[in-house]
């Protein structure tokens, strides 16, 4: 009878290994509580032990692409014509990026910014930079686990600084395309730059929702050959890290649709073709998730409705066994009672024929089961 | 007893053959990540093994109809007065696809969009060009599925190119008014080409509604009389089916509404009757669909209520029984005991009473249950 | 027994006929499919036998009534100062309609759309015409049915036509005050007489709101008596006919809000007032359709919590019958043990005792069961 | 066991006395139908014998009261520059209402809306008059029920004509600061007047709202302690009545927003603050009824998981004496059997070995209960 | 057996005392019933017991600080040049505020809003003066309690009044800042000052967010392993805290969004960076509140599920052990019949073949059990 019950006590571990998010819904800020804004602290967890500084300067003809040991070797660039890209993996060394701050002028507040890992994904214009942060997730095979990161992008006159919580190899490709002259990279400024980045950003969403389709729709399957108890909480499991895309997918829409040459003149006209071109993306990655959410929805009901229906079941069997043995057993307790007159018990036949009218009212019973389709 | 249960092991084929939609929710996308915008790979399914060209190239008097055999044939056309239509069946041959980009000068994005078949209805406008994606159901009745690909329309001044993943015959009444001159075709320009083709591609989404508005009818009746357990897997098919083409058919409002003679000069004032024509219908299927939604999700409260009625049916003919012979058998019990001195046991007319008494309390038993409406 | 069951087979036709909507819901429309835009062909049913062809014509002082034999009769008022207004009867001869059209110069499209019998509410300018569709409603006290149908009007510089699908007397108290000259409408023009008939068909919905609500009304009393299988079939069949009404008047808004003299010049401005009163009503009806809604929807809550306590109950009583006697019985199983040496078989009071002991253990668990109020 | 039952059959008169809110749910107009725009007729409840007629008339510095005998009385104060306040207690003379209409020149649809007592709250500008109708409720607390009634207000130049259908005393604080020149009212035009009646009116719902709140603060206690089958109809109850309140109170935002100095000359600019006030009292009225919209369908939730808690405890109990005993009946069965030869019957102890073999299997099954946290 | 009910009679306290907000939902506000607008009534609690003034004057070189023993010791400070910054903390003492009202010429609406503390959060434009009404939340953590107070701002040429309902620590960053002279404060103005305040209230929001936060994954948790019937209280007492916290923060949104320097001349334009990071922080906190919300509803639906579940376990072990059972118990039955012609008692082994009978059976239906996946 253990099976019944053991089937239960699910291993929490297990339904969390499966797209697990970790860290808590409600991220902690409550350290920040009372400091005046423009205080930089760095709220989140450390997630890589040192901070990685790369960078690219290029233009048509030429790049180079080195890894500082200090963030001071990255500030000439910063006057020249050549586009430069620098890259930030790490952002818990405060020094660091008050000194970016400072030598590239930006304003505290965004500042604060990269350094509170728990951002809505918004753009920010301040006069001469934009301030673009984002959220970007990516699924750990190993782990079998979604992790998420903060990334900021500063776009200036002609360079751009993108901050990252950890190295990741997400930008690669378009170091690559840098590195070898593909697609129109090289040709164009920081904006199409900064584009590629929330391109690349955006298609990893893609990646994502893929996965938890893929599995979405192996759940389906499982609710509808047999729903066991641990099924409804990995539906639960999928529906929560929804939750937790959906909050950062949203706002996503309006920060691509604002980053536009319209908008600001950091962005040329040339490159609003490509931004329409994300921002087709973004809407396309909210519609699946939007779908997702929709599909998710509709397996709780079908489960709900499965496991009536197999309690229906369950129930009949029940009803049927209880309802032809209860009468028999009835019957038979009858001629078990101790009575000195009881004419049938003398019968020679008797005993046969109680047995054989206990037949009869069985069969006539499963006959009017079955007329009425209970069996 | 298997007929209860064996219901329930519903073959799974049987209820996807039910209007199966067929392929993944959440389409693989990922093969691209990380390539340069205006990569030109085929990321859907190969639907067809050739590629077909063919064209049509009419003016009010004359026309002229032909399967092309390599696409440079069709060349030519682009700079004639009269209006040409290139129809392309098959998109996996790149080569093809580039050439025509680079004949008829179109974005790289643009041709990225048409080999990428995963895309939201959209309408692009490229200087010359307008592009209009569009996604195109039909309902095999051989196999009860509903297939799904898409059409992509480049019009440009007087060329109208479609895209279409197979080969199929949802244009062949457009031709069928071509070749015999019907209606305003022959006599309008690219722009109502167009149209004509976006009307029968919004058509075909009434067919696939109405033959889903039967199923779902038809369904109602079942959940009514008698909801198996496969029932409500039909109407989540259903459910499904309505989720897919609606993602389809929102933004098609949208596409639908921006194709009009004040947003582009492609467009002349003349036709901007039928493309309000073309939106009213857009509304209305979008209504439709809305609609099967709503009376879905009133069929699945109704077949929870329906289970939850028929389970309290069984319910009560097991409280039924159970309080109508449990107490009697109770009674049966006592007479069975073996107590040396039990007087009733000794009285003559005992069993003849003891069996009254057990008739007499079932009767009260049941005008009891009567009085209480149970019975 | 069987009355458990039999109040389960609902006959399908007595739902039905309690305000039954007649037809399919996703209305037929794949004949129309492939066809040229303003192919004249009608879709509906053909509801009526002959075409009936009435027309007034009336200014302040004057008015003529006529039934028109043929249609070319009324085509000499179209030039007349006076206020003319046709009303057809039946709409499946198209001869009838293409003649209309090609005398009062209506567009192809507009014609279309009278005969397509599935429109939805809708208002078209045409230069000089304004075309109106809307759904009207009636109740067939008779069969308990509620019927539609679809009115077109067309309203030129001072003539009205409307298309009805079968003969109908909804116009009837807008005829008497033409005659009668009662109210403003023989001293206004062909917009007032619009207006009229609008109102008239606005003025119908409500009737037949109040016929559901009070039909609402009254499952409410049930569901909170007694609730049957069939109530919830009753709920869910007003919820389906709530979802059509709505689908004919959400639009209908937008079609009055559209009607106003600023908008096209065939209206006048000394209409607007009625105008913007017909709007409200139009309103009120929405709103009293989303009351009835959330009610339908609260009833079926309700129902479902309901039948839910009835099951409690039922449960109860089992759950009491059963922990009761199952007990006793096992007692009196005991001294119906055939074992050669069991004491308590010889005391002479034995019998008595044992049923003094079942008695007690009874009382003592009817008592345990009113102190957990489950009594 | 009639205790069961019972506590179903609520008197349903019991409920309804809990904030019942009287009359149709969809009050009858089909007795308006085809009548022409403007005729007056008054559709409501007769709700007050005799109509009354009060009026003030005031400056700054004088005031008058009157209660007319007819109202011919107040028609000459139309033309003195002092505001006067005309209130008409019961609409249902016709002829007053006409006479009215005629004197102050105000149009027929404005009267048909004041006789018409189930409009949607609005406001209609009419030239020289601004036409403003809301729904009134008071609670009566005898009765124990929430009565509504229409009231109207007329604004002219300077004076404010009110429509109530029965005697209330909700203005009579007005009255008295009129009376007592307390607070502005005496200071400012007829505008500021028809702010203080619509203030009054707004506050009125804060009370209906404040009883409501209190009553569904209780029930959530019921709930959580006990949910007997009335607690769910009186959820219904509250459910239905905050539907009709907010059918009054939605249109409500609208009208005190339009009702502004921009919109018409006959506010001075002087009262926006105070209408701003006022419209903000509406928001939170607004904001109240949706935040107990949600504590109820919260409830309606609760009381369901309860419920359904409360079943699962019920079963548990039968589960738990049936799977105890139905074993022990079973074994006593077998030693209740009449075969000749069953040695253990012989045996000495026999009897008290399968004694102590029911104890062993009960006590192990209690055990294994526990074990299961089902104890 | 006692256990399985006791876990029913939840105390009340307990589950209140889990973050419980005290005080009814519907503030009381019917005492102000029929008063003139303007008049100065205190209708919340009386939170302190004396009224505290304290007041800071600073400009960036000098500050003074001071806790006042009457009021009119700030009035001189009005016109100085510096910002200052007077703290009211109880606000039952109508004498002051009026002194303020009137030293300060505050519109009578604004003082009646200052002491009616049940306002909905605000921003009120009136010519010299910017009110700002919001509610501030904070957790004790010694009562486990949420508890709430109205915090009113007004914002004037170069001074701030905040009113408190009782003393509380929240704003001492702010005074420490000011003493200190960290941040800008000291070198703002009191724009500057007013968006500290604002923005300190702002981040108090996601104390209580996280604490709740936690709560619920803790929840969420129990909900997995075991659902108590108290945890479905716990879910539910958040859901309210929610409703609450919901009704408070989004009106926030349009304040923050109001409060911008082209709205108001009192409002600098180096002020508007802070203003769009503290528009963000709220656009944040009503995020993350929307999350929690979502989240407490899919837990809901899983608790639901979850009973369902362990349902149908609890049946499955009482069909189980009913349907074995019964039919064996039938069996020992017809061997307990007093038949006096039973052929089989006579039999040798006629008791030992009906034992294997009944193991033989019991296998049979286990092994099929086993087969239906039952066990």
């Amino acid at each position: 009878m253990s099976c019944f019950i053991s089937s239960w006590k699910i291993s929490r571990r297990r339904i969390q290994g499966r797209f697990n998010m970790p860290g808590r819904i409600v991220k902690k800020t409550s350290d920040k509580f009372g400091l005046p804004p423009g205080t930089l602290i760095h709220t989140g967890e450390k997630m890589t032990d040192r901070v990685r500084i790369t960078f690219f300067d290029y233009d048509e003809n030429n790049y180079s692409e080195k890894e500082a040991s200090s963030i001071e070797e990255c500030f000439e660039l910063r006057d020249t014509p050549t586009v430069t890209w620098i890259n930030i993996d790490g952002i818990h060394d405060i020094d660091i990026i008050s000194k970016i701050g400072s030598h590239f002028n930006l304003h505290p507040l965004m500042l604060e910014d990269i350094l509170h890992t728990n951002q809505r994904p918004k753009i920010d214009d301040y006069e001469n930079h934009l301030y673009i942060v984002v959220r970007q997730y990516f699924y750990d095979e190993e782990e079998n686990e979604i992790n998420a990161e903060q990334v900021s992008i500063v776009l200036g006159r002609n360079y751009v600084i993108s901050f990252q919580e950890r190295e990741g190899d997400v930008f690669n490709p378009i170091r690559d395309r840098i590195r070898n002259n593909k697609g129109r990279v090289r040709k164009s400024g920081a904006d199409y730059l900064t584009y590629s980045l929330l391109d690349t950003l955006i298609d990893s969403y893609f990646i994502i929702l893929e996965k938890i389709g893929d599995d979405i729709e192996d759940l389906e399957d499982e609710v509808m050959n047999y729903t066991g108890p641990s099924t409804i909480f990995h539906i639960h499991r999928h529906k929560r890290n929804l939750l937790h895309l959906r909050k950062s997918l949203w706002p996503l829409r309006e920060v691509v649709g604002s980053f536009r040459s319209e908008e600001t003149d950091l962005v040329q006209e040339s490159t609003d073709v490509y931004l329409r071109d994300v921002y087709d993306h973004t809407i396309q990655v909210v519609d699946t998730l939007e779908l997702l959410r929709d599909m998710i929805s509709g397996m709780i009901d079908l489960n709900l409705s499965s496991a009536s229906n197999r309690m229906n079941e369950v129930m009949k069997v029940l009803t049927l066994i209880a309802t032809l043995f209860i009468p028999l057993t009835f019957i038979a307790g009858i001629y078990g009672m101790n009575f000195e007159y009881m004419p049938e018990l003398k019968w020679h036949w008797g005993y046969f024929a109680s047995l054989g009218a206990m037949v009869v009212i069985g069969v006539v019973m499963v006959i009017y089961f079955k007329s009425r389709k209970w069996l």
